[in-house]
């Protein structure tokens, strides 16, 4: 297939969505925001041998590389509202292997809402993509790393230290839900413990955890220090109640600004750096 | 480096602009969009051995990467707002070699105040990035490729077929000036022939072309069928005076739509098909 021929296919499986005056086929797509909502930006790549194993099934590779970036949208209370993709990728895969890519991608940019407003095709050695999000969120309203405060709850939803492999689900009802309620919150994408000393370090604050959801199958380890979880973790000044689906795991403290304790002990950031490793490997 | 001082050298160099409430370092930029204006997306591939020569100065790559998004916001006769960059490069180019791509990147971004908002990092066997350009433009003003019709004159910025590696100064200043005035737009990455075509096809017409401005050292070949000029062609409808430093190149007819011809004889769109070939090596 040529690129003017996968484009043609792309465009007419991508459709339209509220806002989007111009979609695929022109030097950019033209999006009509909604008043009185801030815009929310994100971008992530998912490069074959370093984010995703050769051989991962082509829709999943897809599903995989939207959803990586939704979850960022979660993170800041967000709505997306449309996403653009570059993929570059071998010759031999720009017919099937391609399709059935943005299968995966648009059957969850549907589900969420999301179009395809626009992207970029290249041929290269293997498949890159990466994938941006322009979210949106009520003015002034975005859920930020940087506002959690001593005596705040911390939470985190579902159970850590899954499978870097299994299907993501983006917490897109959730982030809605701490609009306004949360002081902070970030996206579990690298490691609780590398994730909430972000949190920390950039709310000035120090954490106590007390203990963390351990998935079914998995470590206290891989819980602490996995990536991949695309969890949200956030906190709620007191008295809170846990939204459904989320455990209580700690308490914001006084402290060393970026300082995280488990159970009495210093806690390492010890998390995912994309300069260090492949994703897959661990 | 790891990624972690790569992120706070950049976040130290990428400065702040108007609009932008959170910049690099949580989940999401946050943007507050002007009123009144629709907002642009456009997002561009430059991955070494297929958009750019292996060795080519590092300063370069990443003045090239943003030029080149920049020239479709110029396109639709839109204001760049902000950029997000995703960038994958080998371990022994994560010092100083990022270092000179992103002063490349932000010496442009700041001359045309279009701040670095966010991005991401990853290894990998070679340097791969993907610039996106989020502009505004007046609401239901933004120049499109469709809006072309018979009687309508053709224009085009500066002249053609100059050398794939020079610096791209992206049609900014004038792409505003079209804005309320062309009928429509498209920016010249493929060749005027490829490029002109697909301006018809959208609109439904046909064009003659009389003559191309062919740059110093080139050939009417390479003006007809090169590409990466990054120059602008547009219409407007007669009697029009052609604006500063452009020139008119024929005009638009009833026929075929996509149909151009080139002093009488039919021209093939034998412009750049990113599926076929390398960038660098025509």
């Amino acid at each position: 297939m040529n690129e003017l021929e996968l484009v043609k296919r792309i465009a007419a499986m991508a459709g339209g969505g509220r806002g989007l005056v111009v979609g695929i086929g022109d030097d950019c797509a033209v999006y009509r925001p909604p008043r009185g909502h801030d815009l929310l930006f994100t971008t992530d790549q998912m490069i074959e041998g370093v984010h995703f194993r050769p051989g991962m099934p082509a829709q999943r590779v897809g599903q995989r590389a939207l959803a990586r970036s939704l979850s960022d949208i979660a993170a800041m209370g967000g709505i997306p509202r449309l996403c653009l993709v570059a993929l570059a990728l071998p010759r031999a895969k720009s017919g099937r292997w391609a399709e059935a890519f943005y299968r995966g991608l648009l059957g969850l940019a549907k589900r969420v809402r999301t179009p395809l407003a626009g992207g970029d095709l290249a041929h290269d050695d293997k498949v890159r993509c990466d994938v941006t999000v322009c979210g949106s969120v009520e003015r002034g309203k975005a859920l930020r790393r940087d506002g959690a405060r001593p005596g705040d709850l911390i939470y985190v939803s579902g159970a850590l230290g899954r499978r870097w492999d299994r299907p993501i689900r983006p917490r897109l009802a959730l982030g809605r839900k701490l609009v306004g309620a949360a002081t902070s919150c970030i996206d579990l994408s690298d490691g609780i413990s590398l994730d909430l000393h972000r949190l920390c370090a950039a709310s000035g604050v120090a954490a106590e955890l007390d203990s963390v959801p351990v998935a079914k199958g998995s470590t206290l380890e891989r819980a602490l220090h996995g990536g991949e979880d695309y969890e949200l973790l956030f906190t709620l000044p007191p008295p809170a109640r846990a939204p459904r689906g989320a455990s209580r795991v700690g308490r914001i403290v006084r402290g060393v600004p970026g300082r995280v304790t488990f159970r009495g002990h210093a806690l390492k950031p010890r998390g995912y750096d994309h300069f260090r490793g492949t994703d897959f490997s661990r």
